[in-house]
């Protein structure tokens, strides 16, 4: 994963996303003690950065997989992502979702052109669901982050963010599957200067935290957090850019996430998802550490649904 | 108003305000069936456009103006706006606030540097309050939308907007006092390529439409809308520019303003306060006079409080 690679990745998917406003807040700083960009990826296409990684991973096909469709199984940002990639990309998008999806998540991959498969809401059922239209159909699996096409794509708002402020000392992510962190990290390494990424997560889904710490990848011993982006577990691709790119993962508690959100709304004024306010909460958790400092942070997404609101 | 006049009250004010974004969606795209330009005031400096004029206001005082401070009543964005400018520019803000205005609104003012001076909640008594602080302290009294330094800031919105997007066929602003309104439509004669000014207001306050019909300013006979921003009066320093220069005012229900802002809210992941939905929901109700068109929409402000949402 050079420096070629990753600016190769930029230039690819540049016409089919947006670049996000960098946006920053006096009263932020003034509470932080920092200068403080946040890297606003929830006014990205489909809501989420996620866009950024599905389009890399398409445009990576030979004509021939183009024309045989794409797979994944996903209930959320992922699933929008792919379906609105191929979409662009005139590419035909299967999503594997659990039965008891939300309806408004079907909906979304719906009107973003993406055809929708139901399985029974297991791992395994979502897998071997997969698994069969792949056989089946001859298309190609796009994993939601375990994948180096869209760790690579998914570290292009980290650079985007260093181009814009070249001179920051740190970015924080928030960490589920581990895509965004790995791509921003490689991001940071190939275009900063000695600039620290940091991840925040839930306490209550801290499988990197403890990965880190024992040096294989651990499990999620719960995923009951409100962060539902992040219940998600470590991949194999991108665990070891964590362990030797990523400076420290940060924990936080529920009531950290959701004053963290709110924060951002009230403040901010954009709508950013209980994800997005993770890394967020890592920054005001350990402020007292970061005096001085400029700090970047990747508001990851903005999918929530405004009636069921944690405040 | 000249178009020296407009550019050299941006010159003036660009190092206190934010350059706010303009974005813009697919599906947004697709339901107009025109591209729309949204100008993001509510990511301003106070969560709204009226930190423009606010700052142009005290700019263009004396030093010795400067000296004995500044004073306005008003208990929405412009109280915010003056007291932050104030702070920005080392001049004393005096808000004079009904007694009644909401906790939150006071700590708002409270927390940019404004003095607070508490009135009876009526007209009469905050015009007394106002002119009192002036005759005591000598501090200049600056109007919140009717006063010609104010309209030209508020114009700034529009000249950034054309700026990034020349080519734009109309302008839609909300009408209140006709600050915005009127500026923009300095903006849009002044440096856009035929670009028309429209207004959006709800019925329930539609001063600004009736005064155009009759050709005379008409005072508001209800206030009872959700968009708070709205339930001003226009003025004569605006009426004549909005006389001249503005295309139409179409008004919209109270309805049509809460689908408009959750809609923004839903899809552009940006939280607007009612009034800025107004201009949006004026878009939607007449998109099949607009097909084809590239359509500018200034979001006026942000600031609403977030657990007491119409939806």
């Amino acid at each position: 994963m050079t420096k070629e690679n990753l600016i190769d990745c930029y230039n690819r998917i540049q016409p089919y996303i947006h670049n996000t406003p960098v946006l920053s807040s006096r009263l932020v700083n003034t509470l932080i003690g920092a200068q403080v960009y946040f890297k606003c990826e929830n006014l990205q296409k489909t809501g989420a950065y996620k866009m950024r990684g599905a389009t890399n991973a398409i445009m990576q096909l030979t004509n021939e997989q183009k024309a045989n469709g794409v797979v994944t199984h996903s209930s959320g940002n992922f699933a929008q992502a792919l379906s609105m990639a191929a979409l662009s990309l005139n590419v035909r998008a299967t999503i594997v979702m659990p039965s008891n999806s939300p309806k408004v998540k079907k909906n979304a991959v719906q009107e973003y052109g993406g055809h929708i498969i139901e399985c029974e809401p297991t791992i395994e059922a979502r897998q071997a669901a997969a698994d069969q239209i792949v056989n089946e159909t001859g298309a190609t699996f796009i994993h939601p982050s375990n994948d180096l096409n869209v760790i690579l794509g998914q570290g292009t708002a980290c650079l985007e963010l260093l181009k814009e402020q070249p001179g920051l000392d740190m970015v924080f992510c928030p960490v589920g599957g581990g895509g965004l962190i790995a791509g921003s990290a490689l991001a940071a390494y190939h275009y900063g200067k000695d600039c620290q990424v940091f991840g925040g997560e839930p306490f209550e889904a801290d499988d990197a935290y403890r990965s880190l710490l024992s040096g294989k990848i651990e499990t999620n011993t719960t995923t009951n957090t409100i962060a539902d982006g992040l219940r998600t577990q470590l991949g194999h691709h991108n665990f070891p850019i964590i362990q030797k790119h990523v400076k420290q993962i940060i924990r936080v508690s529920e009531d950290d996430i959701i004053e963290a959100m709110r924060f951002i709304w009230e403040r901010m004024k954009i709508i950013i998802e209980p994800s997005s306010a993770v890394a967020f909460a890592a920054v005001i958790k350990k402020k007292q550490e970061f005096k001085g400092k400029n700090i970047g942070v990747i508001i990851s997404g903005g999918n929530v649904d405004v009636n069921n609101l944690p405040f």
